[in-house]
Order: C-alpha cells, then sequence, then structure tokens
C-alpha cells in the first residue's frame, strides 16, 4: 500500500526517547495530520512512499519536543532589586520587612493587567521556545485570590493561543498565605478549595492542582483538603514537596495517585517507595537548587534504585529560580545532581510528558504520538547536557508543523 | 557649532560604566566615524544636532557592547563523550588511559582541517555574539605544535574578519605537554620560546601570551621563561594562576606587569597586593568553577578590598567550561562568588577591556572610544545578572554599526 504523509524528515539520526526503539541512526520520519505517521531506518523506508514535502535534516538529531514540566512564568514585575540588594549585604529579614519576596511578586501580579502579565510573560516562553520546548507547564499562584488567579490561567491559556505550543495548566492557589489571610491559613485553605478552585475549574481554565506543603507554606493537612477538592472535580495533582524539609508530602501525593512530587530535597525512603508503587513523576529542579546554593542533593540514586521516572524543569519564577533555558536545567542536572546525559533527556521529554498526564500524546518519538519534536545541530544527544548556555537548535516542530522561533 | 552624526540612538538609558559619568537615564547617544561623539541627557542634545540615522532605543538599557576576556574557542571535537561516560561511573583515570582529556582534544585539533576548525567555532562564537559581545579573546593552547597552533590562531583570526567582533588572540603554547615531550617539559618551553613563539608574532597572530602555571602544568621557573621571551618581543603577558594551587603565579605575572592573571581560587594575600600594585585584572571563572564541582572560591572579598578589578569571562574549553553564554557567567559571579550584580557587568565591560588592554578602546560608553554598544530590553542593569538564560538583546552595535547576530 502506498504510504503518503504530509512531511518526511531524511537524513537524521532519532534519539526516541522510547525504550522499544532507542537510538536510530541514518533514519527519517514522517507525519501526517500532526501525528508521527512512520519512523525507522531511512535505508528501511516503504517503497513508494510519498510525502507532500521533505526535509533534508542535514545529519542532524531529532528529539522529541522537550517538555518544561514546572514553571511559574506568567508573573508581575521582577525580583531583581532584591536579588541587587542581597548582593549588597541586605538581609532577608529586612527585605521581607520592606514588603518584599513572594509578597512583592503578588502585589505586582494582582496590579498588572492581563494584557501586561502577557506582554511580560511572552518573552520568558519565548526563551523557551526558542530551545524546542513544545510542551509548558504554568501554574498560577500570585494571584491568591479569585480574579487575579483566574488572571494568570487566563494569559497560560493565551499563550498557548498565541504561540505554537501546548500549555498546561496548574492551579495553585495553595502557594503562600495572602495578607489578607494572616493568622487564618485554614480559612484561606477553604476558600481555595469551596470557592476558587471550582470556579476556575468550571471555567476551564485548570489542568491539574498543585500545593506548597512546607513548614513556610501549607500543612500535611491542609494540602490533603487541596487533593481532596482537586479529586471531587476528577483533576489529578502534583505537590511542592521536601523541598526544605521533609513533610511527608510526597507519600501524600502518591496516595492521590499525583502526577508528581516536585523539588524533593528532602525526599525520604518512604516517600521514594510510595512514589514508585503509584508511578507518581520525581520532578527535580537543579535552577532553584543553584540559584538558592542549596548543599542538600535530591536522592537521585535512590528514585533511579527504585525505578521512580525522573523529570528535569526549569522552576522559571521570580524568586529562586528565574530561569528560562531548559538545555542549562539539563547540563544542572548532569553537574550539580550526577544525573546522566540519558536521564537529562528522558527528564525533559518522556518523563517530563508524563508529569503533565501527556505520556500517550508527547515526549517520545512513537507511531501515533503528536508530532512534537526538536532538530539540533548536534554529534550526540549527550550534547544537549554537555553544553552550557550554548543552543544547537535547527528546527522546532509542533504537532507537525515545522514551527521554529527566533 | 553644528553636530552631525553618522547615528543617533535616543529614548535609551545608559549604563556607562564609566565611574564618573555613572548610569544616565532618558539619554541619547550618538556615533561618528565608529567612535562614539556624544552622550547625555536626551534633553541635554545640542541644539541643531544632526544625524544621518536616528534609531529609537524604546526606553530599552545600552551597555558597552560585552567583552569576553578568556576563552580557548577554537578546538577540534568536544568532550561529551567524556562527560557522559564520567556520569556514567568510570573514572577521571580510565579516561586518561583511554587518550582521553586534554589528549584527546589536542588529537582532534591537531587533524582537523583549518576550514573543519573554523566551521566547528563559528557555532560558539555566534552564541557569544547573541548576546552582545563585542570583542572576544581566543588562546592557541590546543596545537601544542607550530603547525597546529599557527591553525588555531589563524581560524581565530579569521573569525575576526568574518564576523563583526573585535578579536584578541593569546599565544597559549605553555598549556599543556604534548606526548612527544614527555618527560622534557624544560625542552618543550625551549622550543615555546625559542621557535613556536618568535615565528608566530612573526606572522601577527599573537597579541599577548599565556601560560598554565600549575602542577598539572608549568613550573613557576617555566612560566618565567615564556614571560621573558614575550617580553624580548614586546608582548603582554597573562597567567592561568592559581587554579588548583597556589604556585604564587599572580606575583610572577605582576611583576611583569601582566594584564592579567585568571581563575586564582588559590590565590594568596601576596598576590593580591602584587596584582593591586601592578594593575593586573583578577580574571573570574565561574563556568569552570561551576563544572568541576569546585568549593574553594576565589578571594573576592579581599579583591575588592584591595582594589584589584575583577573581570568575569567563560573560559569556553571543551573539558572544563564547555560554556559560551557570558550572561550565564555574569549570574554565576553572582550566585555562585557573591559578586555584585554591577561588579559583574563591570567584569565583563570595562574590567575585561582592561584584561586585554583596551581600556582605551572598548568596554566604556564615553566620548572617543569605539562605539562597541549592547542595547537591551530590560528595566535595570543588574536585570543582565539577575536572570538566568534569558537573553534581552534587542541590538548589537559594533563600531558604530548595528550588528546583531540571531
Ligand atoms: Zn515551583
Ligand atoms: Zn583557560
Amino acid at each position: 500500500m502506498m504510504q503518503v504523509w504530509d512531511h518526511l524528515w531524511n537524513n537524521v539520526h532519532l534519539a526516541t526517547m522510547d525504550t522499544d526503539a532507542g537510538d536510530i541512526r541514518d533514519a527519517a520520519i514522517a507525519v501526517h495530520a500532526g501525528k508521527i505517521a512512520w519512523l525507522g531506518k531511512e535505508s528501511d523506508l516503504p517503497k513508494g512512499w510519498q510525502a507532500s514535502q521533505v526535509t533534508d535534516g542535514q545529519g542532524h538529531w531529532i528529539t522529541p519536543g522537550l517538555t518544561d514540566c514546572h514553571t511559574h512564568l506568567v508573573y508581575g514585575g521582577n525580583r531583581s532589586h532584591e536579588f541587587e540588594a542581597r548582593l549588597n549585604g541586605v538581609s532577608y529579614e529586612a527585605i521581607a520587612q520592606q514588603g518584599g519576596g513572594i509578597r512583592f511578586t503578588v502585589s505586582a501580579t494582582r496590579e498588572a493587567s492581563e494584557e501586561a502579565l502577557l506582554a511580560e510573560a511572552i518573552p520568558r516562553l519565548r526563551s523557551l521556545l526558542k530551545e524546542g520546548v513544545t510542551t509548558v507547564e504554568i501554574k498560577s499562584g500570585y494571584g491568591l485570590d479569585i480574579a487575579s488567579e483566574r488572571k494568570i490561567l487566563r494569559v497560560a491559556r493565551r499563550l498557548g493561543e498565541i504561540f505554537p505550543v501546548r500549555v498546561v495548566t496548574t492551579f495553585l492557589g495553595a502557594h503562600a498565605l495572602p495578607l489578607e489571610y494572616h493568622g487564618r491559613a485554614d480559612a484561606y485553605i477553604r476558600h481555595v478549595c469551596d470557592e476558587m478552585l471550582p470556579a476556575l475549574a468550571e471555567e476551564g481554565l485548570v489542568d491539574a492542582v498543585d500545593a506548597f506543603c512546607e513548614n513556610i507554606g501549607f500543612s500535611y493537612a491542609q494540602t490533603e483538603q487541596v487533593f481532596i477538592a482537586a479529586q471531587k472535580l476528577g483533576l489529578p495533582v502534583k505537590l511542592h514537596a521536601e523541598q526544605l524539609s521533609d513533610q511527608d508530602g510526597a507519600a501524600l501525593t502518591a496516595r492521590y495517585q499525583g502526577l508528581s512530587a516536585d523539588h524533593l530535597e528532602y525526599l525520604s525512603q518512604k516517600g521514594i517507595v510510595a512514589m514508585a508503587a503509584s508511578g507518581t513523576v520525581a520532578v527535580l529542579l537543579p535552577g532553584a537548587f543553584y540559584y538558592l546554593r542549596e548543599t542538600k542533593l535530591p536522592p537521585v540514586q535512590a528514585l533511579r534504585d527504585a525505578g521512580v521516572p525522573m523529570a528535569l524543569a526549569t522552576d522559571c519564577n521570580p524568586g529562586t529560580s528565574p530561569m528560562t533555558s531548559l538545555l542549562l536545567t539539563m547540563n544542572m542536572g548532569c553537574t550539580l545532581f550526577r544525573m546522566t546525559p540519558l536521564e537529562c533527556l528522558q527528564g525533559v521529554t518522556v518523563h517530563a510528558a508524563r508529569a503533565l498526564g501527556l505520556r500517550q500524546t508527547t515526549g517520545m518519538l512513537r507511531v501515533g504520538m503528536d508530532a512534537d519534536m526538536a532538530r539540533w545541530a548536534i554529534t550526540r544527544p549527550a550534547d544537549l547536557s554537555y553544553y552550557i548556555g550554548g543552543n544547537f537548535l535547527s528546527e522546532r516542530i509542533f504537532q507537525g508543523k515545522s514551527a521554529t522561533v527566533s
């Protein structure tokens, strides 16, 4: 039977991220109607294949399009003035007393118009797309009231309409306690669970639900209330867990079949076992580790031993990781966390997609999946993790269409 | 008198890096015949000024074009396979026994044709230029024989002809001992001093002379031989000093009025005092510090106290810093070395230019200097150090001409 495709790339090597297929050298890959229609050795192309368009891949490597599965990239203002003040010797306490820290970002985000927030977010998103990102998760959590959380999530959705990228939204109302609820954290959580989340979910703005379970965030019990509210709405959960201390948050997340537990520097063996059992992805965030000059490493070897899938993400946010490079994140995964280049590439493709509930959709080169791909002028996949601050992307392909962003 | 200029940018803010002028908001800057002809408050523009071209700077900031004052960016091959092997548990010793490490790079560089070396170097240089670099230093040192060292330096010169960038070359024959001189380091140094350097200098390929003074490199006495040879030829010197141990290399460099001493993690107070007296720049290389996971920090506070100018550079090289982002280097200067954002910006402009003997030419916005500038869509200069992996360059200007590289 004659094969007719929309587009075929030949003279490429494929890093499929499909453990059955592995790397395929001297390959070709065809897409049709936005999906991967065929891939394999170029010499195995079926007789009589036809494609409306053929691209000579110039001997480059094609990987799945990258997925940044943990970002807060929609926010108002930046915090470079605090960064500068800190380096000039001003204490955290003094900055906090002057309304700094997350309070500054919440104020700036609340005050910004939807258009202004969008305009601020665009260069950050563009940075990611330039490096081959085709899926990005964006969290709310700097609004902390219903109108402001809605504004953030609407901007996230609009980014996905303006740019050729898949945007997955996460409601993070339980990110921090807003000033107006000072001393009334339980009341705020009730507001989050009973009013904010149901309303925003009803509006179609919420793909998943997250919380910050920490001494300086919300308690285990409060986090569970958020998970119960999400479950009622049929929404998957994830958690900022074990970043600064062990709150048993990862095990809680696993108990709710969470998509991912993120950060995990203080993750216990108990949490690892629970995550392995529930298939919860460990999302590691070396940018925040770097920026905060943490010394406590996440338990990478134990996660590896337990078979917990590890993803990597930028954690793009103004306070603890003002980072918009997923390639640099991969290098940090190697350099700081001692992950292998293969683990880092899996961490921004197949495992990152899984952390967003998209394992059947993107993150792998396999027939039937969305044709989200990145082509790179590199000699081997490990180059992507090895170089620091370089970008060897030659083409970005989103749902079968060439969509390079410069 | 009527002012007539080639080009004027208005509606900009200027981070002049000139301590007399400081930052100038709501400014304009004019260039003529490749030089800065006027700068100041836009409201202070002289009556009747004329310019052949006027650019609305859109409220952006203009800094001096950036200078990367320490790179090894011309080399053959990369070492991602070693990076990957290390992370998969192979020891340094095993890699070295298999001909890895610098020996691998020397072999690959010797084997590569001049055209191949050029082609490999171009994407690295382009990465730097995309971030507003207008001056780059490039060292030899992976050839270690006269033909191969010549090949590297010729490629460096050609990069400066092909691209709108000022390339400064450094002869680093005393980088490592080539295999064919095994056990005969003094003989190799004589060859460097008596044959290689004079010949390459005669060909106009050498702007400065460098060496690697270290237990695993060359001794203090051998380094001094190289400096004496450079002095005879009227060439300025610099040194890879005190990276892994204190060899008193910085003081030696100061004694020869060296332009810079670079790395400096193990720099002593004696070295600092000597550098301050001779005006030798401290070139700090946080990329190598990061990549090697060093814990011993260079003595930033003591350098600051002594008034030693500090520069920052990528150290772009395949073994210990495969980095091609000077903006990321600035963030690392802050995050890892606790330098202030202002120090980091001085470190890639005015002080970096000084480290190359170009303090009268580039690195500062001042009338009469070359009009090398970078325009940025940022709200304050500290943003350049604060963001990680972002790039907010809106225009690169080299010797008065708009020359943005994408
Ligand atoms: Zn986060
Ligand atoms: Zn070096």
